[in-house]
């Protein structure tokens, strides 16, 4: 792939799961049950829109270092108020389930066989700004085999801030250059690529549903993975 | 085995791998290819005798937090000295290397099969005063399945400080109770208990060469293994 390269390390949300399609599953599902009409698309999109601003107050360093669970349910009481939906609409119970939906996302099809191909040549870990239990759930819903658990939480930060890649090489005991960021996201891949961190792009067309469609890199990367992984 | 426990985490170093033997083969090999005369069990020994007093400087903050390897290599440099080898004796690419038998431990013989079986009922991780890049490593050496890598360098301090075992139950989104501390050292499992987390007791007749045995916990224990895990 890319010479000297010994780990890959890896976005998760869009890159290797498909965290619309799963959200707006339970979503619907969730709160149908609770006798709300509620497209489970729209909801998806409201929910991650909340997501960079949630982020921003840490990086900022407005608000402590707190895992995204947290932010997660923070950003969901304000998208179900915006929505118009009060406490007892959706209750306590709903609310927690509901917030665990991020630990239960599909994963694109490809992404099972390719990580089972890709750990004979590379240390493989995750670089998501999702916390650590988080990734681990993902990780046993959808079989894969991490070589450890990489990103936001090990660096006490969020990304695209530089610590959160280079804490992930030094957990590792590998330079940057030995190291390579995957995402479908430019933005994530310049940021790695700042730190000195090679840089694999993958197109994800399908994560907005057909729209916001970044289907090449629009920064230079080191390599671009075909369809899929 | 204790009702309600949902993850294992483990004690590494004695625990799993029988480091001194590992060790002791790698010190008499290596050293003796400089043409120098050993006793690697000694060696072993004289190496780890020098573990907890390096590691007390960083649990002290007289030292800022600096992963195992660091410390390994800080104490080969010590005991070398103290055993009339030279810089000229012992080249720094073989002290590299010495430092890096620390990576390749062999597991006891029940670990693997003990892992696999617990995998099925419980979150695993190592808990261990080791770097999270020795974790992975000695993980890809024998064969194990971690769902993360937690421990001090996730923790930023040293066993048995409590941080350490607090750090890993929140990273698994788990309450202590909820969390077992496994290992084959009573003073691991104290400190462990004094943060409330459940203690399994495994004994490990053989870490010392036979010496220094700890054949039943010194403390109350939730659960004590058979022989092996």
């Amino acid at each position: 792939m890319v010479p000297g390269v010994k780990a890959l390390i890896f976005d998760v949300f869009g890159t290797l799961v498909d965290w619309r399609r799963s959200v707006a599953r339970e979503a619907e599902r969730r709160l149908n049950a609770c006798g709300l009409s509620v497209d489970g698309s729209a909801f998806a999109d409201a929910w991650r829109g909340e997501y960079q601003g949630a982020m921003e107050e840490v990086r900022a360093g407005r608000l402590g270092f707190c895992p995204l669970d947290l932010l997660h349910r923070r950003n969901l009481d304000i998208v179900l108020a915006r929505w118009g939906f009060a406490s007892t609409d959706v209750p306590e119970s709903v609310r927690l389930e509901l917030n665990h939906a991020w630990h239960r996302l599909d994963a694109w099809p490809d992404v099972g066989p390719a990580l089972q191909r890709l750990r004979q040549d590379y240390r493989l870990a995750p670089c998501s700004n999702g916390n650590i239990s988080l990734m681990v759930d993902l990780a046993r819903h959808n079989g894969w085999h991490w070589d450890a658990i990489l990103g936001a939480e090990v660096a006490g930060d969020y990304k695209p801030k530089p610590v959160v890649y280079r804490r992930a090489c030094e957990a590792l005991g590998l330079t940057p250059q030995e190291v390579m960021m995957v995402a479908a996201h430019s933005d994530d891949l310049a940021a790695a690529a700042a730190c000195g961190l090679r840089t694999g792009f993958v197109a994800r067309p399908e994560e907005y549903g057909g729209h916001r469609v970044e289907d090449r890199p629009l920064v230079p990367v080191d390599f671009v993975f075909g369809a899929g992984l």
